[in-house]
């Protein structure tokens, strides 16, 4: 089979394309957008012209192989997403769609036989329902149809009420739950969204470990008032409380990312009520994103952000609460499966470095159930969630032979 | 005449239904609303009642005054407003209307001719279109048409467009222009919103001096990029410079407060782009809002709010503009009109404690061109643009006695 890198260029431009937002501002679509739907329409429009079979799952995963084989025989699965933050980049999730999409294509082509089936997950971002890798979570079991029931998008609609148009089905989620028998591992390709590859000018790098994550809803309470009449010893500012906070949340990051590298902590969700500009901040609602490397120092994290929260909440006579809304350890890829990837570049003669992911991926999600690893393609200058994110297109069609390579040996 | 506490309070009550939240939840009623249009006709419906004339200025304001003297007649003008910020409470502005409407009712009921007109300005808060007293500066001129359409409320609509349907017609703006020639002076009731009556158990405060006010908008800008993958070092994260900048205003407000007494710094409104909780923010906005007793104490609060966005955006490396949009001196009240006031209350055997005030009024617009002249109802605890706002109708009442007595003199 020969890999079309022009195929998978289109491919980006296309679904870069469905997109809620003008395309110069970047790239939105919400998981069970018009948007992400019409994207995910040209998928499966591409796997059928390749001969394919395709299936939605109850939990809203579009699945596609070659026809002939039956869903039962036992191959390699490969994919990602096609949904995307607000005013996202062109590769993110989209690049490990295209590559087993292509693989497939390419097969078809050749009237060669793939083990190969592709996923695209549903809502792997979390900036739709607040919270991500829903898809792939509901898919083997860790996430409840009731779970899913609770988690509403900006117009108040449910996971479940939103996906029914797009498959979901809560009464068949059980059923069709995700059997680890029917696959021989899971391969993702993704961008690398750091600045890694792109300084070490190489192409693809094999993930060996994905970063762990913890993220938390915080709520404080002060008194909203008139910002000309109330004196400041007479105030207690919410967003000033929020904005301390933030500050010394960068502060603590900073010192635990200098003891074990790459642990990170975020508040890029907030929001302030009323938001009248002569009105103090009654409340404040923000969110803070914890990762890092190993289970431990995610536990560290966990315990000095509250510390941090609370010290300054109490200090200021604030109302507080804190709800943690995520908990995914850090993960290790498969030995056998890295090595197979590892041989598959070398027969290739692609030279390719050991990477970790400081983000999460579908893949974090599925290891614990099944071989998993994973290929990463350069970003440029590291930027990604961000119309500026790029990847070059001979290095996707890198990281594509070498899963094409992996998964026919 | 007699004036009617149980009318003021049914007034209040009346006004306070009209409400785009839910009652429950404060009291919401943005300039060109449904709900606001419903408070107005119903100030109208009270006017004809009494045997008022009606009319409404091409700026959007109401004015209503007893009939058969014509609009020609040189009388005193009194007035507030009926818009509220978000969630507002339910005395701030209705207080100031309630007054003089409750002063030409008792007139009519006595049979009584009394020199008053009652005005009720559009858009006084600043909420609805990002900059306050509207109606006030477009009548007095401050305010051309075309700077009134390029105000844009939430749903893009200028004050022009949202305002049409409720007579702003700029063709007519300047030919029905102020003429100060034509009133005795304007006095405005208003609630406090302060502690300072509240604690002194003063029912009403005549209002010498109201602190000025400049407000500036800022925009930070830094890089949109992944909160997993990008490593602390490698971040320029717009909501972190804002939070530092919040942090520092505080700290200088109190520093300014301690120099001179009543001098604030707010920031009540910030938007995050793109808000999403696993982005590191790429922009934010947030507008300053300062307020003090001397022009003197403004210029230097400027120069210093300045420094200290200009000091932070640079040591952060982040794209940023500073737009000043509202620049207003500070303001002392006649004070001829302020010894009507003082001879009124004595008179009548009220206390009448001085005071400043911290909020703007639509009495700091009208002072540059007519006698101008407050009075404070005391606020519980000072809380104001707050559902937890209230005051005293015996109180109101008091006011609204001072008032009559005044302009019957």
């Amino acid at each position: 089979m020969i890999i079309h890198a022009d195929r998978i260029a289109a491919d980006i431009e296309v679904i870069g394309a469905c997109s809620e937002c003008p395309v110069v501002d970047g790239h939105s679509r919400p998981t069970f957008s018009g948007a992400w739907g019409k994207a995910r329409a040209y998928v499966v429009g591409e796997l059928e012209r390749a001969g394919c079979v395709v299936r939605v799952d109850a939990a809203g995963n579009l699945h596609g192989r070659q026809g002939g084989g039956g869903w039962g025989e036992k191959v390699f699965l490969s994919g990602s997403h096609l949904d995307s933050v607000p005013t996202g980049g062109k590769f993110d999730g989209v690049v490990g769609v295209a590559a087993p999409l292509e693989i497939l294509r390419a097969a078809h082509e050749a009237g060669e036989r793939v083990g190969l089936e592709l996923v695209v997950f549903a809502e792997e971002e979390g900036t739709t329902f607040n919270l991500g890798m829903l898809g792939s979570r509901a898919w083997v079991g860790t996430l409840s149809g009731e779970e899913l029931g609770g988690l509403k998008n900006k117009q108040g609609q449910s996971y479940l009420e939103a996906g029914a148009a797009f498959g979901v089905d809560p009464a068949r989620l059980a059923g069709e739950r995700f059997d680890p028998a029917g696959y021989r591992g899971f391969i993702e390709v993704h961008v690398e969204q750091g600045v890694g590859l792109w300084e070490a000018n190489a192409p693809v790098a094999l993930v060996t470990a994905i970063n762990g994550r913890r993220q938390y809803a915080v709520t404080l309470t002060g008194d909203a008032n008139h910002a000309g009449s109330t004196k400041m010893g007479h105030r207690r500012d919410a967003l000033a409380a929020a904005a301390e906070m933030v500050g010394a949340l960068e502060v603590l990051a900073h010192d635990l990312d200098r003891r074990q590298d790459h642990t990170v902590i975020t508040v890029g969700r907030l929001m302030v009520e009323p938001n009248a500009l002569n009105v103090i901040a009654g409340r404040v609602h923000f969110y803070i994103d914890l990762r890092a490397r190993s289970d431990a120092m995610l536990s560290e994290g966990d315990r000095l952000i509250r510390a941090e929260v609370k010290r300054i909440a109490h200090r200021r006579r604030m109302g507080w609460a804190v709800e943690q809304t995520e908990e995914l350890p850090a993960m290790a890829m498969d030995a056998a499966l890295c090595g197979r990837l590892r041989e598959a570049a070398e027969r290739l003669g692609v030279v390719m470095p050991e990477a970790a992911s400081g983000a999460l991926h579908d893949a974090a999600i599925l290891a614990p159930f099944l071989p998993t690893a994973m290929l990463f393609v350069a970003s440029k200058d590291g930027v990604s969630h961000n119309p500026g994110e790029y990847s070059r297109i001979e290095e996707i069609a890198a990281a594509t032979s070498i899963l094409a390579e992996a998964v026919r040996a």
